[in-house]
């Protein structure tokens, strides 16, 4: 049963899928229609409602997709096919400490905070405070902020943490930071970096190939699919770049 | 500090990466030499040790990616990408019900047992008897049998469980299992499906419209890059084509 | 030296290029500003000319990819990187007949025409009027309607020319056309089809396995780059899917 | 009728395809069996035959693709989707004049001969002797080598065609080229060029931008599907990298 306070999905179509907290005394609003939130109240996840429009729509529990659609972005974010594929790398489960930079919007710590649950040790740095800010505002919103320490600081410098079970950087930059990763990670731990362009790729493997074994990247690409009877087909236009993920597990080949 | 009994990877190159259980007794052999698992112990992870040729490999500490390359695998298995964007799909956390068929391999059920931790409920169903063996002695190897149910059953049938946060469909014709999986899910729960074909997209597409809302499909691919310095570029050849993924989430709409 | 009658191509930046024949009595105009074009004459290819606001721009001569942007579509076209892969799977070069249908836009008879020469024989079948005076109009304004032949009919129920080096079919339900091409075709010749859907590949290929050796079937996909200086990178968004191309040689099987 | 001398491809599956020229004292043998050429001598394109084993292979008449199968490689070659894409970037037709660089193992070259016919100019230049002796006898084979002119020279120092209609690079630093490429280029023509990794890519247009306008890049992926009944998919492996494609053409910008 809905009840004040908790967050649901309104599902009009598949392009109007929203994000919001259940306050009886707001309205929420769309251009298919509005509806009193008071109505949500009682309802069972999944059901039926109606907008004032007489548009059927539909109250959902929130999926790690809806987290993305919710949050407020002031910069470009990861996309969640690139998000589960590091959360995997990662490997990271409940009790895991990871190290992440920059926070950017902060969907991939919150996606963290999300899977890891309490258990965690989720640490994210970013050399903004407005980013930052902002970021902890989608994780405030999500119920999801006492499980994530944000930290301003500038990681090519230094990262505090030790004995880290890994760190995921995003930022112009990696390379720099990739030593203040090493010193943090636990022997054996993974390093994950996201980067746009292939120059960026080749420095950040440069500087990883002396300190980690295992160093190997990837793209990921997702391709949608138009669903209609006889006529299912991938869609015509869709996302062809997103950024290369590099791997790399800490050695201790120096020792 | 490695001890008997201890899960390693023991890493020579990116095609020599071996998962091994440390047994004083035995012996670890490759085309590039042996070493006996008794000089592994007391080794920390990402140490550098020798093998009988002179040639030099790293301990590491297992990863998902190494549950993938340790499986038994009477039958083709879910590829990480895949198996890393169906994990987010689900949205199944710590203390979350999943249910899956069939069990295949057993790698999506190790990887769900290996992120969501002991608090959670996962189910597995198979039809097939030596299969489902085998997929449970992987689950031993790994130490993470004790938090997956596998049961001999048929889905297209009935799925005992009712309530459950997610369920997973990775069989020739989930069509006929779509409403045993709406009777199984809480409201608003999600089903993911995994099929090589379009047809089969399509068939399962229709027999999901008219009970679950919020239903697309996608399809994953992932490029491999070959790392080198001014040499970086694509690998020529690489894996075109495992399957699409459709997802959908459990509407009332006929209550 | 340009002169009146000429085509030629006015390029102001990648998504301003445009067909124009020069009319000295006329104006082309922009949303970047217009140039009168009796202003053309006499200029070389390749020279600066300067718009009505100050705005550069180049004149070119045109291209087989500016013919492609100068089409007059009342359908959906093919694109040029499947035009490009059909010729060359059709193979026809100078003084080989090809039959097509549908005409469409006119885009694929028009390069072939282009491609080919004068001493071809290019003939083009629709079974809509409407459609292939609009492609008559595109071929005549390239100067290149005297080489091919629109007829009007059911390439269904026959195809009127025999001994033909090479078919081609865009239309929804190639399968039912196999046959004619099959009887058109002189031994060994070639036959393309363009779908957009997997269950027409499907369906044409059923049709052809018995009467066409060397069938196959492929799709290619085209990845735009993004040119900046430290910067290159795939563009973002992009077309993801336009067809699949089948291809089978007429054999004398059943013969 | 096939006779003494004919160019003919033997098509026994989709993995035994082979150029071979007839000649009656002479036996092809495959891992399928073999057949005495005379045996052919007479035989319609597209006729059945059988081999020595009783196997069953079809006479056909060569295509491009069956060119691009043909050849005998010493070096990497053009992939027939490129091959295709650049014959028609080139725009080049019946009377056009092409220069290009490296010969390579010709696979280009004589794509051009084949399709611009007799009143073409082609010339190819390489720096490498043995190569391009090797292209020429796969040009002779293909009865295609007097419509080409074969150069031993290096185009970053000089081409000495001028006015020539396209220009097209295959070498490993092409951006030494470019200038000598602007110079044989009749205004406004086009200069192709390929290369395997981003940073070529990078390097080229720089190198271009200055002098031609309309610069692009791109990469074609082919993607293979299997045929079969009720289960036509994408083959799980394939070719994912070949090359960039960059275009240009060019301006009097600086005159």
């Amino acid at each position: 049963m809905i009840k004040e306070g908790d967050l649901v999905v309104i599902w009009i179509d598949s392009r109007r899928i929203y994000l919001v907290k259940v306050d009886p005394q707001k309205r929420f609003s769309s251009d298919r229609g509005y509806v009193d939130m008071s109505n949500l109240i009682g309802k069972e996840y999944g059901e039926r409602i109606s907008l004032s429009t007489g548009r059927e729509a539909f109250v959902l529990k929130p999926t790690p997709f809806d987290i993305y659609r919710g949050l407020k972005r002031p910069t470009q974010v990861l996309y969640p096919k690139d998000v589960a594929y590091i959360l995997y790398m990662i490997g990271a489960k409940p009790g895991s400490s990871v190290v992440e930079a920059g926070t950017g919007s902060g969907f991939l710590t919150i996606s963290m905070a999300y899977f890891l649950g309490e258990s965690s040790k989720i640490i994210t740095y970013d050399v903004r405070d407005d980013t930052q800010r902002s970021a902890k505002k989608n994780a405030d919103f999500l119920g999801l902020a006492d499980r994530i320490i944000f930290k301003l600081g500038d990681v090519r410098e230094k990262i505090e943490e030790t004995d880290i079970d890994a760190v995921f950087f995003d930022m112009p930059d990696p390379w720099n930071a990739v030593k203040s990763a090493y010193d943090s990670l636990s022997p054996s731990g993974s390093l994950v970096v996201f980067v746009p362009t292939i120059i960026q790729v080749e420095k950040t493997f440069m500087s990883m190939r002396d300190l980690f074994v295992d160093v190997h990247a990837e793209e990921l690409m997702s391709r949608e699919y138009q669903l209609k009877e006889n006529a299912v087909r991938p869609k015509s236009i869709g996302v062809w770049h997103t950024g290369y993920i590099i791997y790399g597990r800490k050695s201790l080949k120096g020792n």
